[in-house]
């Protein structure tokens, strides 16, 4: 049988950037599957700015670090080549957490299959991580209502743009926050945000003032920084903060402190941190949610695609970087 | 007939320390009540740290500042010296929004009669104020549950040692963060909390890891400063932080940073800012929740009176500097 290459993690991330002494690239021969086994092909592997925190020795994180010396955890979508599980057959499409590996073996647990006609990268970019985290955050801890105002950082990220489109969608002026003025262009022009605002430019607290008249309901969190502190100041009465990624914090030894609290105090503000693990039962309510929003044609979104396997590693560095133009896949 | 006194906001709190030239005190003639009105001698003051907001020019506040010339607001215990009121008798004790002054006509609007056998100083240290704000914030915004682990700042003051007591009561570890050590031995030694931190001296960190093995589960803040970081590292998964205060912040013009809000991600915190004018209406409902732990005799408290209306001024302070001992009063 021929060789097949995986990706070990040998080392922990402790910040900086993401470099290839980190990982172990090793080659095996492609395994044949046993009774009630199949043998996967990837196709495509979704990079996540959450496998920033796998790959850190914390133990206190929501869900286990990867073990040193384990395949990097991921997840992707892969054909079935060889089944030996009745529930399978050759041809397969399915979706699950299948690491950075081109081929595996599974029983089949925790996979699902992809729903005919969708694509490889739409269920990734979609219906997968980014879709699900979007639905969630969005709806059932920020509690949009209509004619209120939705700031979203990280905006033209895999979730910041699904949750601007999908609050738009609700009836909110949707403002984003990105880090480049072609981002920025883009989820104005083609996703029909009402505004952007580059986090790198001057005045901050001038522009969002501009663009939020009537201040902010929802400010969904993707990434930290330098933008907290000024939509703090523009939050209304009852507003809610949904806090869902920090990238801009995950790859510093010293992360940024964060907002003074005396406008929790005065504008009786709810921030509320989430991660997906706790709401996996809730997943088909979510697609439930999500669906028809795409069916209706409300979701346009963008792959950033990287070639080959080992092209994971340093593309895991654009999420710090903030260069990655839309969601970060990798072809298989 | 004879005169009394009355203070009046002359210029806006911008920080630092409260002087007298914010003020202007004055002397007036005692009038007569009209039909419908009574004329209150006030017998009691209360001093809250609110009142720092009240004196700040900032519009956006839950409750519209004092405007300049206007009569200090503030809560306290009157007795009704004049009645042409159906409602009101002469000898009658009331409790409400009575302001800095030693005499003042009402309509009735907004008073409350005091309950028989419950003195002034109960009254207000307890009932009023501080006994809403501990109920609403430990019960409604904390969700406590037995056997878990809070930490109160401010403990010794008027709203934290009811949050401490009512939580004992409950069955909670309850940790209290106060300022100088009599204060931490006044709340175990009195108060029966589990532990006490003085946040001035050295390895907050280390001592609040000693005196909470199991984590935090709830955090009900009134002050602000050095004690949030240690606090947000050691919150347990859906950890509930309750903003009550941040009286550390009130008298300075740069407010100190906040935490880093990764760990509002990783253990999936809610952090929620409260004030009592939204919650008036359930005032009843709050009072019949507090009364029982009041009458079981699991509530103690302690005043610092202060006498004289001129007192309140300087009386303030005590806020800033932290060296009120209990419930600032002031006897008229």
């Amino acid at each position: 049988m021929p060789d097949y290459s995986e990706i070990r993690l040998a080392k922990h991330f402790t910040g900086g950037s993401v470099t290839a002494d980190l990982f172990e690239v090793t080659s095996r021969e492609i395994p044949q599957p046993d009774d009630g086994q199949i043998l996967l092909k990837q196709t495509h592997m979704s990079l996540d700015p959450a496998m920033f925190g796998w790959m850190t020795p914390d133990t206190e994180s929501y869900i286990p670090p990867v073990a040193l010396g384990s395949v990097m955890r991921s997840s992707g979508i892969a054909e079935v080549v060889a089944s030996k599980h009745p529930g399978f057959n050759v041809g397969d499409q399915v979706m699950g957490l299948t690491g950075w590996s081109e081929y595996l073996l599974s029983t089949g647990e925790g996979l699902n299959k992809v729903p005919a006609g969708v694509d490889a990268e739409t269920a990734l970019s979609v219906f997968a991580l980014p879709g699900l985290t979007a639905t969630q955050g969005l709806f059932n801890v920020g509690r949009p209502k209509a004619g209120e105002t939705l700031v979203v950082s990280g905006a033209a990220g895999s979730v910041g743009s699904l949750v601007g489109q999908l609050a738009k969608a609700e009836g909110l002026r949707v403002i984003g926050v990105a880090g480049t003025d072609e981002k920025c262009a883009w989820i104005v022009d083609e996703l029909g945000f009402d505004g952007a605002i580059n986090y790198k430019s001057e005045d901050l607290a001038g522009q969002l003032a501009a663009l939020t008249p009537e201040g902010i309901d929802i400010y969904f969190e993707n990434t930290g920084g330098a933008i907290q502190n000024p939509v703090f100041e523009r939050m209304n009465a009852h507003g809610r903060v949904v806090v869902c990624g920090m990238i801009a914090d995950y790859a510093t030894a010293e992360p940024a402190p964060g907002p003074n609290w005396i406008p929790v105090i005065k504008k009786r503000l709810t921030i509320q941190g989430f991660t997906m693990p706790d709401h996996y039962h809730q997943i088909p309510e979510l697609l439930a949610k999500l669906t028809p929003y795409v069916m209706a044609g409300k979701i346009k979104y963008r792959s950033h695609v990287l070639n080959g396997l080992d092209s994971a590693i340093s593309g895991l560095n654009l999420f710090i970087t903030g260069e990655n133009k839309g969601k970060l896949l990798v072809e298989l």
